[in-house]
């Protein structure tokens, strides 16, 4: 107990939103109320930054030609992939992996360019970059599920092309298509979980001391 | 509004825990309760991650020699990095970076072994391992906030020689040397905005639409 401890509810809200957020493919129609977008995005934007560098850049599609070239693109990797992915190939087809078609709202984030004059926390450690973008998007698919708006995070693409599409400079680096809408219902269990694509590993497995350890159940 | 959105205080805590959490380097000697250290690492195995392949293992350093040679890696990291940084090298030299000797608890996540079996989006950006790591991390970052707890993420080390300490394998890649414990105040602001290192920048410089802009003030 300390006296920087939140309330009980508070707490429960982290908590809750740790535990019932989804990668969500499945969305309403319904538009998010731009003031719901602007707190996500600022959400997002108070992530940690390795040596302050904030390397996120967000952008909004609303241009429904690039939304269909995304819808493409991301189909023509999907392909890829089952084809990669061998004898569970045909499986993975049946996945629903995104919702891009029919999310109300549509983003790219993409690590901006000239990233190489951060060195702070970054001269061995170079993907430092993409880790922090990456808490920036977990803070906003967290303050999303809390507003009880779904996320999906899409990475089947191939980022030399999105990056084509989106004007961006050579060295950029798109990450995310982040895929925002209502939903039904949140899934219960991740997606993969419910499908039988894969579990959750047992805590204890993933949980070590001093050094590596072999006792994974793989 | 939707029936799936969290009470006014529960957003409250998922927005208090995003805008107060910071990068901790000071902690008082009190150790973390067993049951709250539980906690944050159950949260952090509810993160996200890309085909499901929960890349995230935790060790726990309670091993005095082996932290006096994390000390020695980081403060290896930090000499090299203020070599490279030029002419802020000793403005760096002056700030804190990291709580490793003092923090109760002490931990190293590091990327598992074997991840090329991971195909599932990742075929064309295999640094989503590192995405859904980080996910993990804020989680444990914002539980970590929400509980009164202090945590600072530490990118200064030679990943190899860190690798090495741990007999980890040398496919599986440490991201992250985690200090946390309680602290007696966390700072008003990022400590690097505190010491003048940089600013947040304004959010309408990260947020662009359709394309790729230029009207970053960098």
């Amino acid at each position: 107990m300390t006296k920087h401890r939140f309330s009980a509810t508070e707490r429960e809200g982290v908590y809750r939103a740790i535990a019932e957020r989804r990668d969500m493919r499945h969305f309403l129609p319904d538009p998010v109320a731009p003031e719901i977008m602007s707190r996500l995005l600022e959400a997002a934007h108070m992530a940690p930054s390795v040596g302050y560098m904030q390397p996120w850049r967000f952008i909004r599609i609303s241009d429904a030609k690039l939304r269909v070239a995304m819808v493409a693109l991301v189909e023509e990797e999907r392909r890829e992939t089952a084809a990669a992915l061998d004898e569970r190939g045909e499986e993975f087809m049946r996945l629903k992996v995104e919702g891009i078609r029919e999310c109300p709202e549509l983003w790219v984030v993409v690590l901006t360019d000239r990233r190489e004059r951060y060195v702070f926390g970054r001269r061995t450690m170079p993907s430092m970059d993409m880790a922090s973008a990456s808490c920036a998007i977990q803070n906003l698919w967290l303050a999303a599920r809390a507003e009880g708006i779904g996320m999906g995070w899409v990475s089947l693409f191939d980022p030399a092309k999105l990056k084509a599409m989106l004007k961006a400079p050579a060295d950029s680096d798109p990450i995310a298509i982040l895929c925002l809408g209502h939903v039904e219902e949140f899934y219960r269990q991740p997606m993969l979980e419910q499908k039988g694509w894969d579990k959750r590993k047992e805590l204890t497995t993933v949980i070590w001391e001093n050094y590596w350890s072999a006792n994974e159940i793989s």
